[in-house]
């Protein structure tokens, strides 16, 4: 039985999303493709002989608080809105000394780099989900994957909040960050 | 590529833990076995025909911190120490109202039911070793799995560990819990 949580994105030569642009912001790239599938808890999917697979599960908060999450919640739109027809989607891992330090220390950096606070202001124009890939039975080659959606117009949203993330104190931590960017394909429902 | 942080538990009829006693302290049991195999890095292990498989992984530290760590780690003794030929297994699940919690809401939980410092108190008699499964590409039957090793003079030292945390707020959240006691058999190495 596979986790109900788990979302596969398949990298290949067909899906919903056409890549638009791969940009490689740290570390190795990731192998061009032309489009993305995402697939939800489906545990044997196989990697098209010349893209690949990325597999993650959504999961609890980790640094949110009860405060923010309230502030949060009502302001987050779902995936899957007919006018946000652009995507994103964001790979990346984090160094072994992010993951040495303890729950608290993560949280400190977390909360000086305004991660949140960043984010809040990126609402509701951009949907987003995180997926968790470092605790999988399998060895996966990122540490996360989200997965963001919004209308063209708020595109320069999306870009001010990556760059600003980037920009952060969390982000010295990141040693492996890979960027896709899609349009939905014309022949796509929705 | 598997998961080096990833280990199984095989219950069945042969393995170099003989079980001694399997309780089941709250929610469904698990099927009585006789031995339990411990083996890491294997994704693709067949569980006996009467027997089972859990699955977990070992993960970043989520609630100790930095103050507790520095105090902790001096103290953990390994597993597999000779004289530790006393073993116990702790599969456990947490309610959904716990995991919808947010983090600061579960870590309150978690320190104010003393978990660390009870902990502590058991070292270094104890060795433990916690997995997480919740995570996992399949849907595992358990949130978590922890192992521990003790000598046999120290087994009123675990007894006493384990009292405190179910009497504690966050074992209200504890939904499933089996304990499965364990002896080294005389086959076994070490």
């Amino acid at each position: 039985m596979t986790n109900p949580r788990l979302f596969s994105f398949i990298g290949g030569m067909r899906g919903p999303w056409q890549v638009i642009r791969q940009q490689t912001m740290k570390g190795d790239p990731l192998p061009t493709v032309s489009y993305i599938d995402v697939v939800s808890e489906a545990s044997r999917v196989v990697a098209p002989s010349d893209g690949w697979i990325l597999q993650g599960v959504t999961s609890n908060e980790r640094y949110v608080t009860k405060e923010e999450k309230t502030a949060l919640i009502p302001l987050q739109p779902s995936l899957g809105r007919p006018e946000a027809t652009l995507a994103a989607m964001i790979p990346l891992s984090k160094s072994g000394n992010w993951w040495s330090l303890t729950q608290d220390e993560r949280r400190d950096i977390f909360h000086r780099s305004s991660h949140n606070q960043v984010g809040m202001k990126a609402l509701p124009a951009i949907a987003r989900r995180l997926h968790h890939c470092r605790d999988l039975a399998s060895m996966e080659p990122f540490d996360f994957v989200t997965w963001f959606e919004f209308a063209p117009e708020d595109e320069p949203v999306f870009d001010d909040l990556m760059a600003k993330l980037r920009a952060s104190e969390e982000w010295q931590f990141v040693n492996r960050d890979c960027e896709i960017r899609m349009r939905r394909s014309a022949s796509s429902p929705g």
